[in-house]
């Protein structure tokens, strides 16, 4: 059996939990880091409060392969991530002179204030993170990685960091579509799943149109065993009468 | 100082940690709690797990007033949220006659098979969550909603629940977009939430053709207090140079 690598992601901000931004980083992560094969357990959506940052932290590297977070690393007060990293691990925070060189790739001398300078604060031992996008760095200590909440942003440094991720088994899936209620194909599905435990089958209804469908996801690390298995449901559910649609698998 | 009503969501799905698929409630349910004045405080995204999910609700219905689930509800092998809510309360997962009643108004008893019956499984003790879109209930017992992963039918399910909440006092904000990026801004900004503390002062940068603004939100129970910071937000950035926009406060 393949060593499960998990990780788990911190999306840190009041403005996801008051309702006023839609996350957007959420589903480019986790299939991001489907496609190195590291399985994302868990998401946690916090606030900017450094008793929460720093526990949540702390739970969540101890119980995963990597960790990354998501904002709170600009020039603001309200941007205390890289203060509560350094809590969490231990370590004081420092001016490190390799980000106030990437600083200064952005912004003149004459405007590098003390709030942008902040942006240089990093916990010691950390190594950057490149931002090709405004160059103000995230960093990763231990198994962390510190990345902006931005979405622009937060892809770049993350397609930077990603190559270098040891992943384990990667999953892939095939979804097949449905035309039936998933209640009918339910004690089938149970059946399948049952003899099948190698693979994870996902059912997931829908209504188009006024009709129900199902669409049911089969996912696992063995390309052959995934794609017999779906065709196995769609066999099933054929032989109740369905009609059905065997989809090419996606890239996830 | 009014009491702080507080809630977590639990997203229970496979789907959307393997990015399969972007979640649709969580903004849903931030904006509709805040409206009635009880303050979003975690969300956590977890895997269909049995371990993971008793772990996890009996975690946040200790450290908050309400705790809300979506997933995991419906006919099929993997949905488990039922059982796994009866776990966690210690109580035993009986089938409810009131939620078979229910089912029976949207499918025929000859469809009624074993596997839709399933969602007539109600841990004991809970009150039924009306589901007027597709009849299968969701459930509350003690302080944890059980809701569908179904957008429609979640967006159904909470609009009933959302009147029996006790809400604490109501979060008001008022926002201000700047047209200077946010590093300029921040020494100003800082003082300025120094200074008001009763008011949460956000700060969220974006660029628009090219150029760098900053939108800062100011939060808080006192209406009059949030509209006179922003307005002290402006006044700051306009002394500094920079166009702002005071804008209408949203409905959040």
């Amino acid at each position: 059996m393949v060593e499960e690598v998990t990780a788990a992601l911190v999306i840190i901000g009041n403005e996801v939990l008051s309702g006023r931004t839609q996350d957007a980083n959420l589903q480019y992560i986790a299939v991001g880091l489907n496609e190195v094969g590291v399985r994302l357990k868990e998401v946690r959506v916090i606030a900017d409060d450094e008793a929460a940052i720093i526990r949540t932290v702390n739970e969540l590297r101890a119980a995963n392969t990597y960790v990354f977070t998501t904002g709170g690393i600009g020039p603001t007060h309200d941007d205390i991530t890289a203060e509560c990293i350094a809590k969490a691990f231990g370590v004081p925070l420092r001016r490190d002179p390799r980000a106030v060189e990437r600083l200064l790739r952005q912004i003149k001398p004459e405007n590098l204030n003390e709030a942008r300078l902040r942006m240089a604060n990093i916990p010691e031992g950390a190594d950057l993170i490149d931002n090709p996008v405004s160059h103000a760095p995230g960093f990763r200590i231990g198994n962390v990685h510190v990345m902006a909440g931005v979405p622009k942003i937060m892809q770049a440094m993350f397609d930077g960091v990603r190559g270098s991720l040891r992943g384990g088994a990667k999953m892939v899936s095939k979804s097949v579509t449905i035309h039936m209620g998933e209640g009918a194909i339910a004690d089938g599905l149970r059946q399948l799943q049952a003899d099948r435990p190698a693979v994870e089958i996902g059912s997931y209804p829908f209504s188009r149109e006024g009709k129900f469908g199902t669409v049911i996801v089969t996912r696992g690390t063995d390309p052959a065993t995934v794609a017999q298995v779906s065709h196995e449901v769609a066999v099933m559910a054929e032989s109740l009468g369905a009609r059905t649609e065997e989809e090419p698998p996606p890239s996830y």
